[in-house]
């Protein structure tokens, strides 16, 4: 069911020494950081060969990711994001399965303009999981 | 400098659960558990089309995911492993930014038989960070 990891986010407390480490000390390709507000963040995308990080910085005062740098003030590992085909189908196996999708269960635009679900990391090893419909 | 995310390592508290959810419900291709004794962890690899996911599990009094088990009893996220052609290279482009390098700074053989060095999370956006020569 699962495809590809698309993407690892990585919360970062300061956005340009994020970006500096990235490409000028681990030497990989950095986008220009991209507002979202939808999603109150901004990304810059670290590109590597078969994947990619993204670097998550917080947007506006409502940012979904101000709290967890409230609680981690280093920054840290967010979210991994898989791939599925059928976000529907792959949501409806979780949930029988027990897992809870967060929100009411229905699949939001994300920040690729696909269609997104996260599910519950206490369902999951402690981990936030995305799913990606590509 | 940094080329392919070899894996994503997931610290989880109960080896079978995670096994079930990445293999039954989540349909991906997961190997048999494998004790690494000098690592003081049993590993098991999910294999996705462009990378890998490493669920690992205490194993031995020493090990060293048993203190982040403790402090995180779901489990979670426990460190990004990063390709390097040159690991002395590597090592010391980032000494030279300023960031620490765990243990005596010299490389060890991990558990895939490679050299590996570990980055210290603070000078890393608070990510574990693990550099793998391949």
């Amino acid at each position: 069911m699962i495809g590809r990891l698309n993407h690892v986010a990585i919360a970062v407390p300061d956005l340009e020494a994020g970006i500096a480490q990235y490409r000028d000390v681990l030497g990989a390709k950095v986008s220009e950081p991209q507002d979202e507000p939808d999603h109150g963040v901004t990304v810059v995308f670290v590109e590597l060969p078969n994947t990619k990080i993204e670097l998550l910085y917080p947007l506006g005062d409502n940012s979904p990711i101000k709290g967890f740098l409230e609680k981690n003030a280093s920054g840290g590992i967010h979210h991994v994001c898989y791939e599925v085909d059928d976000i529907l189908a792959a949501r409806d196996k979780l949930q029988a399965s027990g897992a809870r999708v967060l929100g009411d269960g229905e699949p939001k635009i994300g920040a690729h303009g696909k269609p997104v679900l996260f599910l519950h990391p206490k369902d999951f090893n402690g981990t936030l999981v995305e799913l990606e419909q590509v």
